[in-house]
This record gives C-alpha cells, structure tokens and sequence, in this order.
C-alpha cells in the first residue's frame, strides 16, 4: 500500500499532532503514557505483542520464572489511553524528509517519531559464535537457553562417558556485565540447591559454573569495592570468576581463551555485549561502534526537530556530558523527556535539556546476594538484595504479575524450588 | 553401545525384579509411585523432562495459563523415590524376547514393561491438513496455537480488507469432543471478553467462533440431554456449534464441509481424533483402528506375562467387556492395576484381573459452564463448574502449581483478564 490507508486517513484529524513511536519497552511506553492526556494521535509499533520486562528475563533462562510472568500484552497496558493505536509489525524504513514510517503492512504519516527499538546482544564480527553461545534479548533467547542448561544435566545423567559428563556439567557464562553475573549466580543456584536430589548417577553440586570477564573486574560499570564484593558473592555460590580473560573463539567444544587456554563445556551463554537495533539504518544516522544513534542533548536526531532517539538505541550525552546507561531508569527517563519536548511545542514553551538522573544502580548475583550503589552510599549482600527484589516487583507492569511473580519468588526462597523446568521448543 | 552399560549392569542387583516403565504420564506415573516400597529397580523413560497435565493444555492455548504452571519436572515429581532413575531419552525398539527396551542412548534390560506413552491426535489419512489445523497435545501444539489466535486479532486491528478481517476473526474448532468444546468456549470468552477494549479498528465482540462436529451431538460419550446442554451454553458464550458436518479437506482459506459448504478462516483448530503412540510397532503387536494395542483383561500384551500396556496408548476391555475412555482417570487406574500386578507376583500371589471404574465424567465449557455425568445423577452448569475446577486443581500435581494456577483462575475470574497473551516461537 503506497497510500495512507483508510485507518491512517480516519486518524489524521488536522489539529492533532500525529506522534509515532516505534517499540514498547521502557523508552517507548514511558513515552505513549506521559502522553496520555495530550491533544495527539498516537500510533505504538512493536514487532511483538508484548512488552517485555528485560531485567528479569535471566530468571526464565534460568527456569525460576515464566515468560508470561515478566511481559504484558502491550494493547492491556494502554487500553485505557483512549489517543493510542497499537499495531504489531515490522519497521522496513523511515522516510525523514516525507515524515513516514514504512512497515511490512502500510505506510503512516507522523509529525513527531520516537524511535525506541532497543538493541540486541551483539559478537563484534564473530557472529558464527552465537550457534554455540546463545545471548539473552528475547523470550525466545531465554526459553532456548532454558532448554540448554536442563538439557545438559539430563545428558549428563544419561552419558556413561566420564569426561563427556564433565563437559556437560560445565557452564561458561562470557561477560561480567549485570547479565553475567545474575546468569552465573542462577546457574550456580540451580545446579548446586535446586535439583541437588533430582539425579542418581551425576552429582550436581559437582557442577562448574565459570564466569569469564575480559577486563580486571565484573561489574566495571560499579564502583570496585563492589565490583570486588560481588566476585566473592559469586565465589560463595561455587561460581569460579576469571577476570582478564578475553575470548578469542567458542566452539562446539567449549571456549578459548586469549591466552590459549580452552575450557570444555556443552554450554555457552554470551552477556559480553550489545548491538542496537537498526534504526541507524533506517534514519540514515550517524552511529557509534554499539550501533546506536548518535543525538543531540535533546534526544534529537541531528537535523531533525521533530524525531527523537531514545534507550538503547540512542547514544546521548546528557548536560554533564556523561552517557546515560543502557538500562530500564535511563530508557524511562528519556522517553518522559521526549514526550515532554513535544508537549511543550504544543503549548509554544521552549524545551529543555535533557539530564540523566542516576537514582542508584542495581545488580542481583542470587539468593541474598546482591550489590546497590547509590552513589553516596553503597550496600551489598542481603540488604542490597532485598532492595532489589522490592525495586524488580515494583516495576514489574500489571498488579496480577507482581502478585504472581512476588509468590513465585516466596516459593522459591523458602523450598529452593524453581517452577519452570520445561525443556521445550526441541522437535522431539 | 550395543552392550548394557556400566550404570545399568550396576543397577541389576540380581535379587530386585528391574521395572521399566515408559513414559511419564498419568499411567506411567502412577504406576512407578503405587511401586515405591516395592523391591524392584524402577527406569522411567520420557523423551520429555516434564508430566504434563494435559486436562489443562486447552487453557495454554488460549493464553490462561504458562506451560510450567500445567507441566512439572519428572524428575521433582520422583526424586523422593530412591528406587526410580529417570531418564530422558527416545525409545527405538522394544526386543520383547531379550526383554530389552532400546533407546537412543542405551540397552536397558527388564524383568517387568509398562509401556504408557500415550497419544498424539491424528488426521485419518489426512496429514496435509496438519500445517492448517494444528492438534493440541504437547506444550509445543499449545503455544503454536496460541500463537495463531492472538495473531489472528493482531493481523485483522492491521488489515483494511475488510473479508480479510472477517476471515481473520473467525475461528474453526473441528470436533465436538470435550477438547474442541473447550477450545471453542475459551476462543469465545478469550474473544468476547478478555480483549474486548484492547483493538481500536476491529470490534472483538464480532468475532465468529465455529465448533463443527461430524456426529449428531457435542460431547458424544455424554449423555444427551447433556450434549444438547453442553450446546445450550456454548450458544450463551457466543460459539455456533455444527452437527453433522463432517469436515472433507482443510486448506490455506478455511474448511470444507461434506455438503460442499465452505467456512472461510484463517485459524482451524483440530480436535476431532487422536492416534496412539508407536508402542505397537515397538512390539510389533496388534493395534485397533487407533493404534492403540490390544491387550488382555489383566492389561498384558497377548503371550507376554511381563509386558503391560496401559492408558491411552492401550486397547483394553474391563470385566464388563466396556473399553475404559482414553481419560486421565482411567490411565491412573491402569497404572495402578499394572503395578499391582506385579506386586503380587513378587508375593507370589494370583493376579487379578482390572475393572474399570467410572468416577463421573466431566467437561468445562467455559467460565461457570460445565457439564457432570455421575452416571446416577448429572450436573450442568455452575455447580458442574464449580466441581470441574476443584477437580482438576486439586489434581495438579505440586502445592506450587496447585496455589498459583488456583489464583491465576481466581484473578482471571474476577479479571476476565487471561495471563500469558504472548505470541512467541516466531522467528521476529
């Protein structure tokens, strides 16, 4: 279709403002909610039906939660927001100059895009390493590393070849981001408590978790007195952390190390880095080496008023100069920011700039065991943890999955138990 | 390995009679646990780590309930049982003589075989009709159609073809049998109900949902005045049931009727047969017209004392020469006869011989919609509801599963809400 269609004609009422944003994670539904109440039309494009809460999707890798418990379909979340339409498909280009987004399905107009498609776990030019070592983005990412981890164990049980059972019960996890470390601590907790009495001829607790980290430290982006904090935590939970050890090849086999070392596992989970969506390719835009869209202090996109680049896939430097995280509070934030740059050309005031406020930064490593820094303050441990919990439940879209997902979690504590053992998705 | 390994030749203490059961259903199940004080090794083969509790797989595919609140690892399940090892594995072959069970992995000798490995639904001859209407069985069948479904609303808010549209939201059951009642009532209150605020450009409440039945009545193994309730209630939820229509082909469009009536849609749900597992060509053994084996009263296979076959994968006749339902009921009452059996062989006591007893029958239509048969008196309705519910919640297996699915429906209740709308496993 070439033309707008009948649907996108009936939504252009001349006087209101036509607002396209493209994906529903954090950035963009902060966005379509702040504009709740504005004289606009807006139309929210992901390519999922859902909106996914990211932060916990190491807990259905890891078999503790569903995916249903962490993703809200995105048509509940704004059914009340009488000004949105909701449309499941794909981004093919962005037409800047026309002022048109061009999808798998239509052509629609807008006065103002957000473009907020977030990014995807990345290999710096070794992608043939993803066949062996599967990253954690998508619920399809989580239920497939799911299916590998419990697969292990079950050949493990099932070979009656000694070092064939020692490479299954071996897991590397590569990274020592946030997602690293609470991949390794999941994985140490489920091998080590929850299926402990499960086997009859393999030991689990003889399971090896190996956390591989090419810099000096896990957690870099924390201070190092956490940074050291959180290596012990994961000592406590038997998982053994390398540090200065880049990754040079993975293969069916295992890994190898720059240093030559190779280390045998069945399992490989890749958390060492992010790539951001293609928008740069749709906008034609300038991009930094992540692949995200280079924009001035005003989320904007270099030239352009009336398009905004935000969460992930924006690469923004706030009034101080620093680049704000790519985590979920920086999304929000951006995506409030520019729905109120467009609030403030409706009512003719001026727009701001945008300051990232840094409310404290969380990481979990597993049962109790986590690491907060608040900037003027730090904790670590069990306080840090059970903040996290609280903070990771909060956010969590929709009463009915905090609820569920809060009960999970009870469950989980006091019996060691994780509800989502399921070796799906395989042909068999 | 052609020779039994190391961990099964450790396992035959030559005293303890070595059991192997296949499958880890409902009769698989409750055979291995009636055998937990029994002197006898137990092997319990599933080519799944998970029981499944099929009853409930209609409520996955219509985005009420996750696969791991109706699926619990095997493993869990047993693990307080010392004299049961688990293995997931494919059985190959069954040498019957040798008295060896050979799977993709191993040999695995046994003095006893319970072979309970179920069901899968079945086209007649008719395979091709497969990619257009998807059976429910596995947890992959459940989540493959709820994919459809929700993306059938998902493509119709997005079409501006208008016969397209309405072909987009009509959906076929084909099969009047409880799962196709239950499939075509929760389409209906998923459609009617669940999403009814959530589109801008099409109106749910339009939605056709079409349950087509080759017989003369729904629910044919009920009695009559409880099939014409049963169509009586899907009428009240918005389902147009067809009698004696039998479908002649299923294609890219819709569904063709024997009388030449074509229905135009875009989402056909099989529920109309199923075809038993293998288990006859593994041992070569007579089947019916379903491929279900035919054994004797005392569930032997013909000529082989140590040989049972249990559940849906069995053709059985009880004392009163009445087949027993291919039912969760019935599979847990083999399993039971089966290690029952054996128990008495191993005192050195006379077998007896099984008898199907029929605890009622029970159907759901939907919410505060079911149908009771007690054979002395009957139920329909909100009362056959309420005892539905409480049945089959009571059944799941695992307080967990229990607590959270009885909240899940209490929230769904009082909600209308349905909890896991997620369209997955595409490759976007």
């Amino acid at each position: 279709m070439n033309q707008p269609s009948a649907i996108e004609r009936a939504g252009q009422a001349p006087a209101r403002p036509q607002v396209v944003i493209l994906g529903a994670g954090f950035g963009g539904l902060s966005a379509a909610t702040a504009l709740r109440h504005a004289a606009v039309d807006i139309t929210l494009i992901d390519r999922r039906n859902y909106h996914l809460f990211q932060p916990l999707l190491y807990q259905v890798a890891t078999a503790g939660l569903s995916p249903a418990q962490i993703a809200s379909p995105i048509r509940r979340i704004v059914a009340p927001q009488k000004n949105i339409t909701v449309f499941m498909d794909k981004i093919i280009a962005i037409d800047k100059t026309a002022g048109e987004v061009v999808t798998s399905t239509r052509r629609i107009h807008f006065d103002y895009l957000i473009v907020a498609t977030g990014a995807r776990h990345a290999y710096f030019g070794h992608d043939q390493w993803e066949e062996f070592a599967p990253g954690l983005k998508k619920i399809e990412d989580a239920t497939e590393i799911r299916r590998r981890i419990l697969l292990a164990f079950e050949q493990a049980e099932a070979t009656t070849d000694e070092n064939e059972r020692r490479r299954l019960q071996t897991f590397v996890v590569v990274g020592g981001g946030p997602t690293g470390v609470e991949m390794a601590g999941a994985i140490a907790e489920l091998a080590h408590r929850t299926i402990l009495r499960d086997f009859r001829h393999i030991n689990p607790a003889e399971t090896k978790i190996i956390l591989v980290e090419a810099g000096g430290r896990v957690l870099p982006a924390f201070p190092e007195k956490l940074s050291l904090s959180a290596a012990k935590q994961l000592g406590r939970l038997g998982v053994t952390v390398m540090t200065d050890a880049p990754v040079t090849d993975c293969h069916q086999d295992g890994i190898t190390l720059q240093d030559g070392r190779r280390i045998e596992t069945a399992t490989i989970i890749w958390a060492a880095g992010v790539m951001a969506s293609p928008a740069g390719k749709w906008l034609n835009a300038q991009c930094d080496k992540a692949g995200r869209v280079i924009v001035d202090a005003a989320l904007r996109l270099p030239g352009f008023d009336n398009i905004f680049v935000i969460g992930d896939t924006a690469a923004v430097t706030d009034g101080n100069g620093v680049v704000a995280p790519g985590i979920a509070p920086a999304a929000k934030q951006m995506g409030y920011f520019a729905a109120a740059s467009i609030l403030a050309d409706i009512k003719g005031k001026p727009r701001e700039k945008f300051r990232y406020r840094n409310y404290g930064n969380l990481a979990t490593i597993g049962r109790s065991s986590a690491v907060a820094d608040f900037g003027r303050f730090t904790l670590s441990g069990f306080p840090a943890w059970v903040i996290w919990c609280f903070a990771h439940i909060w956010f969590l879209i929709g009463f009915r999955n905090r609820l569920i997902v809060f009960l999970d979690w009870i469950v989980a504590y006091v019996s060691f138990e994780r509800g989502a053992r399921l070796i799906t998705g395989d042909e068999n």
